[in-house]
């Protein structure tokens, strides 16, 4: 029996990255957190210390600002794929590299009913993602790229049921046909390309996502989830799989009854835990193979 | 010498109250966080033990969600004065109260180029808040109202400098005529008076707020924040204090001229610590006296 | 009608300062967030923009860091005492200085049954804390001390009633007669001296502090309080006043009863919000005058 | 082309069970936040809304409440493993179940010198966890159990380097042979029993990574962590694998000579973001399969 070194990645994590685009008097904000993780066989860092193999996470820290002044930030995918080559491509022990990135989205603040050339305000819904996976080189070089979004706090008043469940034991819970039905949704879809109008992919996903909660009348939060899910590979023919996972925000009609008032779904108290939690994905019966592009940082 | 209670008070923090207005099928949201402070001659209380005189918590609870109900919550301010005048005018003991609400804004999904009639997104940027405090009974009851916002956070990209200022031996700040400028603006605002159309103060104020942050060249966040509250008391006539909490969120331009780039403010390294914090006032020379309006939760 | 600037400071929040002291192999650890506001006559700063009254809040960073080496940090009153009296001291437009002092406690790691030299855990139980405020120069000058503690969470799992109280057509909840009692508490308390073994005082007051929880048989948390802070001044010589904020952290008997089982205070569902919030100050009847000593951040 | 439904789970997340033993004066308090989640055919509810076969999120909280008096909570690895084998032999459509569980740990108030019986303090330095893992039914059931720590935070003031570090363009690290190590430890790891003195081996377990990080002359923090990985696998024999996630907190030495002072590793600045992060498994060359042990929520 011998004790060994198994799977490992090290980087610098959330990165702060600011790029503003000052070519014109309309100035462009891109507001990013940016973690880089390395692969590769680090195993005399671990073993004996040494670092000969290692490219500090410190590098990797100025790395990813020099790239948001040399590639630019046009679309957090086209920066974090470069990032992620440049890694795997130009460092000699890195066989492998993920870029994620959270972008944070401005919008112009209207002063006299036009908006301002360089003053913003943060729009602050949902966060958008993207993880690139690079693994490999040259020939044989995979990417992928798996993008979302976070936060995504929807709420509809009415339009929910949670019925005709199985019960046991220890099951207390009331049938309803009308409930208020709230999450924040955290979604993520695999492309199958690595060459995209990553923008306007975003945008549309987006939409899907919000106009699927509003319309489906929903019987589970699992059948608005799915709804989601295939309205996007509907959708979209450069994604393959769909991961979600909502919680259920529970809206708690309140007893007023008690104090000789009414209450037809009108006052309800926000609980904040526990929460249920719904993890699905939705995926093409065709996707092609995932590689490491759903390795999170803990399951790596 | 003897050791004596001083000022308390007492309540229930964070009653997550949601009102759906479901009169027609174009259903209406309001979502609070609300707390609720008692003050009045609750020593018995704490002396001996004695609860005669103490309405419970629980109770205080109960009401925040009835009133969501009884008196409804056409603006936050109104159901604030409602709340915090019954604990006052019905409970013997109680000689004052401290309402605090914050709210949490939503706007419709857009399905098919329309806003649906009861599924929404959360709006996400700043917390709209009000203040109401209430002191003494009948004749004497005085009643105040402070308003605000907190997290709206805005950044310009130029227009704002930093020079001339004092140094002493510790001083090793360059002085810069183009700078990031960005912050997570918390205002309050005192009104002068309990009946107003506070839905309409309210965006008008935030607008003026936004507006002077974007016009203003700024030559130092203080005289930003001056010009946004002297913006505000101008418009409105029913507002006589405005006070401003504003941290300088740090953006760093990146050396990059290290790695043979040039960076003309393109690229930043926002910090999270420490930051600058300024806080102001801004008032006209003959308001009112505030009486109690300005305490926190702290300085009670 | 004018409009005028009113009450306002500035300065630098959270400097992150870690002191090794390092003169033996047995290093000592300090590790702090310090936080500095200026006060004086900085108007034209606002009203005009102009910087010449303004010692940069960069400049107020690095002497946070410098005093940490300067005057060292034996006990943070000792530090944030002299980093207050130096900014009023030796910077003309500065009239007063409120510094702010968070202390993190480690603990040596144990090897082998003795304490390492240089190796620490974090004691991560409460949050030691300072406010010093300095008003005025030469001979009129003041300086207050008002040291405290936050986030000490404790727990009695008996010894604790809650009956007799108020009811009124809102109240629902029962009288109990044994409860779980649970608080994190936030303690502030203002000595008279400015020159004091302040390590040892904090000692004996935090111990004071949980002994007095452990040991009253609380009718109410707010009894609970008061002889909190009895406690400490009778204990206290050189303590004038202590304030004390408690939320109550609900915890509630599940209902197994549903289930054929007993639930005699055994199992309990441990509720975030709403939560019971008490504040009361306990106060020597002949206390000194407190200045601005008890000034928020936000109430300034 | 087909779109289908994928992975999925699901289960109620955060139930906040506290659970006291008072079988004599002397109580004990266990204090838990529990997740659970349950795999199986649940595809109806996804594609047609049909619920036949979904126990609600709702019964899982009921039951997790109810099992802490059922069978108690003696380590929260056997209540886990009950809870877990439960939902799945008892419940015809589930097939798999994940329950993870968070321990906080309390210590006893000291009053006159001595424990108090039934009133105690949060510990507050790490959080203690596990997560038990149940596949299958019957005769082909296996349980994994993965147990571990997170947030134990811990410093050195020296006895770390970091040199011989390979170098690009983009690196300007100097080398170091005296710097502060900070890290905020999460460990996780897998047992090969679901029979152990749970409690016993956690507490050992502890104990060898934080000797291991006094002990080690760190030329890495990858180095540290094998060797922490190691010492736990060594003394360990049902332990099988270790998973370590560690943040680098950067101490930046503060540059003081530009005030006339000294710095010798005595001043630091602690800094939030971006900060270093090393994950890596330690593993025997002949550990068993993991199955779904190590699935977290998302890459499930």
């Amino acid at each position: 029996m011998g004790i060994v070194l198994g799977q490992n990645q090290y980087g610098k994590a959330e990165n702060r990255v600011v790029r503003i685009y000052r070519d014109s008097a309309r100035h462009v904000i891109r507001d990013l957190n940016v973690s880089t993780a390395l692969r590769g066989d680090f195993s005399a860092a671990y073993t004996t210390g040494d670092q000969a193999h290692v490219l500090p996470t410190d590098t990797q820290k100025n790395t990813a600002y020099a790239y948001a002044k040399k590639v630019g930030i046009e679309q957090i995918e086209h920066y974090a794929l470069a990032l992620g080559r440049h890694f795997v491509d130009d460092t000699g022990p890195v066989e492998g590299a993920r870029i994620e990135v959270d972008e944070y989205a401005w919008e112009r603040i209207i002063v006299g009913g036009q908006p301002h050339d360089h003053s913003f305000v943060r729009k602050g819904q949902e966060i958008r993602t993207t993880t690139v996976t690079i693994d490999g080189k040259g020939q044989d070089q995979s990417a992928h790229v798996v993008s979302g979004l976070r936060d995504l706090v929807m709420l509809k008043s009415t339009g929910s049921e949670f019925a005709g469940f199985l019960t046991d034991d220890y099951t207390t819970l009331p049938e309803t046909h009308d409930r208020v039905m709230a999450t924040s949704l955290h979604v993520r879809w695999r492309y199958t390309t690595t060459d995209h109008d990553w923008g306007a992919a975003y945008d549309e996903i987006r939409q899907t996502l919000v106009e699927q909660f509003a319309s489906v009348h929903s019987l589970a939060l699992q059948q608005t989830l799915f709804e989601m899910g295939t309205g996007v590979l509907e959708a979209q023919s450069e994604v393959a799989e769909v991961k979600l996972s909502a919680p259920n925000i529970h809206h708690f009609a309140y007893d007023l009854q008690r104090f000789g008032l009414d209450n037809d779904n009108e006052v309800f108290h926000v609980d904040d835990r526990p929460y249920g939690l719904i993890q699905a994905t939705v995926q093409r019966d065709d996707a092609p193979d995932a590689g490491r592009a759903w390795e999170t940082s803990w399951s790596f």
